[in-house]
């Protein structure tokens, strides 16, 4: 079904650089590295934040595209595509946690990019308890190119595939595609609806976007506070549809389905719709969440101490 | 005026875990950790934010009491202290900073504590470039002791005096204290507000707490957007009134003065004063911000390559 990449370091060297910028490994077509989660990278939970998972994601793709000397603009695009004002946006994430982190946990991340049909380049990721080699997540995605000027997408030009087809990894995505349409909700569709959301200051990336990894932020503001205490995320599937710039004010709506074996709140698995749209009703991001009952011992102001530092 | 511990590692061995959870130092008072900075870390002027400064202060205190064995909960507290339901807040933090670093910079972080009166401790750190030793960023805080239980403040009582004296160094302040004091403000001397600002879920610490780092973020929330695009913060001063909860909803207020030499907004410093309050008025935070005028090469789309990875 997926990838398997050995998680094994296969030579000494690679444990070099265990919490540096990281580096190629699997014949130069993946890029791994490792990090220690802060005490600020956790939440409420005690355990790493599903936005957490997710910058460590963002922080490892841009680093491969780096270390593999495919950067133009020092943020994500090749020379070819800085020269013809391309950049890489992400149409589709999933995202499959197993298990989250806790603070001084030090996970491992390994991601590659394989072609995506004609015009688009899927890159997917697996995280990996450093220590155990456990499979914590994984995750898959499909981006396509978009002219920064017209803010169109465009077809990947040859010069571009050029660049970037020897970096193509033959490879399944690690997560199966979710294939399940994403449904659109509206006012009477969607139970919980949080508006006025707006960006803060230090949600902007460097072309003043908000970054991708704030949406799923958004989308849990509308999320009802009782699947966020008894519930932990175990896997989303986002649609982005749509930039937000800095002066976007953003309506999160949410929708519990009454998914799988039609559980209660306090049994097993939920299933919620989400949807991200601006005041004037046009569409941010589509979105699904799947949730599974948190363990007893998560929850509370229960002393866990962490593991003796050396 | 401030001490000066000597960045430069003096036995090798210190060389050993540079991304690590850190070490302690300086015969075994202070402690240094270094932090790579991340992609997500970086804002809308491709630099380090205030937040990640602060979140890095944050990270090493913790580690360094938990470096040193004095951990009794986990997250900062001493084994006296957990016995009787104390827990450390801060009630004043001064952050001076030189020059915030951008992706794929490594600073090194040295943080020690000293007595502070009777019933005070003090907290300081130095952040420095760690290729060069440059000093970037300064800051000093002031904690005390809360029940946790009745959440009053308490005397430091003997037992954990006993625990915690032995690791005081005895230095002045890293940060000159900025003892002219800090104006409350209300509707009619503010002139920017922002109401209704309410926490993320991610926001919240382990106790469902709004986590001290995430106050400044509000702080900016009012600060006018042509000082957060043409400035930098260069110092903030923080004073702690009132904890937030999960439930608070808050209203930031900034007022900008013609400190200094009565400069217009393009000409170099600002100053602006804070007030964070919840909607019955109550204080949560008084705050001052400092700003200079940002560089002009830090602004706007230019390409900056990141120096090559190894």
């Amino acid at each position: 079904q997926w990838t398997t990449l050995d998680w094994k370091p296969k030579r000494p060297d690679m444990l070099i650089d265990p919490f540096g910028i990281g580096r190629i490994v699997q014949d130069g077509l993946a890029f791994r590295q490792n990090f220690s989660i802060r005490s600020y990278e956790i939440g409420a939970d005690r355990t790493a934040s599903i936005e957490t998972v997710m910058n460590h994601l963002q922080e490892t793709a841009l680093n491969h595209v780096r270390s593999a000397g495919m950067l133009g603009d020092g943020f994500g695009s090749t020379p070819e595509m800085f020269k013809k004002n391309l950049i890489w946006v992400v149409t589709r994430m999933q995202v499959e946690v197993d298990r989250y982190p806790t603070w001084g946990d030090v996970v491992q991340v390994d991601t590659w990019v394989s072609a995506s049909g004609k015009n688009c380049m899927r890159r997917d990721w697996v995280i990996r308890d450093s220590k155990t080699g456990e499979i914590l997540t994984r995750a898959s995605s499909i981006w396509v190119m978009m002219n920064k000027v017209t803010r169109r997408l465009s077809k990947i030009p040859e010069e571009v595939r050029g660049e970037i087809e020897p970096y193509f990894m033959n490879s399944e995505p690690v997560v199966a595609e979710d294939s399940r349409k994403l449904v659109k909700l509206d006012d009477s569709s969607a139970k919980y609806v949080r508006k006025g959301l707006t960006p803060r200051w230090s949600d902007l990336d460097v072309n003043q976007h908000v970054n991708n990894v704030k949406y799923i932020g958004w989308i849990l503001e509308s999320a009802p506070l009782p699947i966020l205490e008894s519930h932990e995320l175990s896997s989303v599937t986002l649609e982005y549809r749509r930039e937000c710039g800095r002066d976007s004010v953003l309506q999160s709506l949410t929708a519990v389905s009454d998914h799988g074996a039609g559980n209660s709140m306090n049994l097993g698995e939920m299933e919620c719709q989400h949807l991200l749209r601006l005041e004037d009703g046009s569409e941010v991001l589509r979105g699904r969440t799947r949730w599974r009952a948190k363990k007893p011992e998560s929850s509370g102001d229960v002393a866990q101490i962490p593991p003796e530092s050396a």
